[in-house]
């Protein structure tokens, strides 16, 4: 006879928030009340709020069949974390709904719990308070991440001018190969299967990047790639009434993604553009501060590309590789 | 031919969620940056930050069979609410998660958001955020609330002392009679039953009244009743080593839940006690501050009632009716 797994509907409500806010209980003098009453307290600072929220969905987002528990609670945290980075933001506080059938093994959510605790402490963001709910349609998982900035000094998607360079962190088309990988579309070798599945699953939120770039002062507007590269081309130019020439030669596109566009019989421009979640940093700076704002990128580690140029708006958004032009369309994941 | 209507996978993400957060443009001077980037900023205060969040999931907490989208958006901000006028804190700036499947009307969606601009507007809180991504199993949704309180000035579930007397504002389980009523189980007369299902689709958060009690500096620790009166006891006395004495004549039981009650052969008190989502404020002070405070609560035009006392551990919580005593449970909604 084998033991049945203690459930959240074994628990409760009430006592399984109580265990998993446990598991992220933080000393940050910054948090005047943490989790356990009807709000947070967070004590007050001179500083702008940055806020942004995510939510997750089980079969739209992620899948148990590969994402283990710790996983998506790191993956969910670092999400949003990219969203701060993106406008050079301290991480501060968070707060995470979650929704579950009753008959969802406790254990799953405290797994999910040491995930978000673990990343959360790395960055130095406190878990305030949280809400466990029922469900009948799968897990639901839902983040707000609140950050701290010195006022007037947010990188945003707005700013940029025709003439300025776009510089882009890391590699592209990373998590999309990982994803393909894990769901067993494509056959990587071991040492870039590991790296791009490591992405899919873990993400890193360019955090310290994001904060060295806005104390530099040389970026005009900055968003994170997690809808994919094509779809950023179009926050950061088209809503500005701008358009954008990409270098294909100049983007760094992930050998896995070569390898598994290769594969897929796809165009390995394509593959990498529209791939999402690579959550890299893309951003505008006058062409003279390229090189400094490649070399703050390659201080973190980190590998620096610049990748195009802003342009007029009349031009759209164009790829140009082995001498020709052609328009990029804003694709990227779609939920729906 | 009946024409089909515009679905959520008809208008994609992007457009869909800048259709949505249009909807509740704010001009709020405390915004920096509203929705559309990465994350939206607020301007620095000198008050604490006030933090709490919510999740609301189809087929258990609400149905769309008597829920209009626009009382939806009203009900999540409206619980949200109630936990920050439990603290006296002051509405300040949301962000909101949608799941939805991708058949989903459009204009179900411009709906809910009409609603939650509604109430928003009213209550001074600013929506800079949102989420819509896609769901296989229903409608979720999540919201994130922020508010601010003077430093050290919030009221918590904590600091009831023996002695301390409890005040509960308006009546109880008139939510769960209009439950009950909507699902069709009780038959109400006309007059209480347009009150207990508004109290269910349309419940109004005591925020001006928690800010009077808060500046009042009288109340020791306050609670709302989303729960249920039976567990808000708990949470205000148990959990910090007291007991409470209730005083069944004088619990204000709404004329909705007595006949509820009597219709579903229950016992009233039980009904009463156990049913949440009243959002009332439960509150302690010291016995010579009951008729200040209770003052304060009919100068808004609302019920104040003094229900009970905070007695030492060994106690427990008990309720006294008709000369006898017993044990009231820590029971409410359950989510599993």
């Amino acid at each position: 006879m084998s033991e049945k797994p203690e459930t959240l509907r074994d628990v409760g409500e009430i006592d399984m928030i109580r265990r998993l806010l446990e598991r992220v209980s933080s000393a940050d003098p910054s948090v005047v009340l943490g989790p356990g009453d009807d709000c947070a307290l967070l004590a007050p600072n001179d500083e702008e709020t940055v806020l942004t929220c995510d939510a997750l969905v089980e079969g739209v987002h992620f899948d148990f069949g590969y994402f283990a528990p710790e996983d998506l609670g790191h993956r969910v945290v670092a999400a949003n974390l990219s969203d701060l980075a993106s406008m050079g933001a301290e991480p501060w506080a968070a707060v995470l709904s979650l929704a579950a059938p009753g008959d969802t093994p406790a254990s799953t959510f405290e797994r999910f719990y040491d995930g978000v605790a673990g990343i959360s402490d790395r960055y130095g963001l406190a878990v305030v308070g949280g809400d466990v709910v029922g469900s009948r349609g799968g897990v639901f998982i839902s983040v707000a991440l609140l950050g701290k900035v010195p006022p007037g000094t947010a990188m945003t998607r707005a700013g940029a001018v025709p003439g300025d360079v776009l510089v882009l962190t890391g590699e592209i088309g990373l998590a999309q190969a990982g994803l393909d990988s894990l769901g067993g579309r494509v056959k990587l070798p071991h040492g870039s299967k590991k790296a791009a599945e490591e992405r899919h699953l873990r993400p890193e939120p360019r955090v310290e990047l994001g904060k060295r770039l806005r104390e530099s002062g040389l970026v005009h507007a900055c968003i994170d790639t997690s809808d994919s590269l094509a779809i950023s081309f179009y926050h950061i130019a088209t809503s500005q009434n701008l358009g954008v020439g990409v270098d294909g030669g100049n983007l760094p596109i992930s050998a896995a993604a070569s390898d598994a566009a290769a594969q897929l019989g796809l165009d390995v421009y394509e593959y990498a553009l529209d791939g999402g979640e690579d959550f890299e940093l893309l951003f505008a700076v006058a062409p003279e501060d390229a090189d400094s704002a490649v070399r703050i990128i390659e201080e973190t580690g980190c590998r620096g590309s610049v990748i195009g140029t802003i342009t007029e708006h009349g031009e759209g958004v164009t790829l140009s590789v082995n001498g020709g032009r052609k328009p990029i369309p804003p694709k990227g994941f779609s939920h729906f």
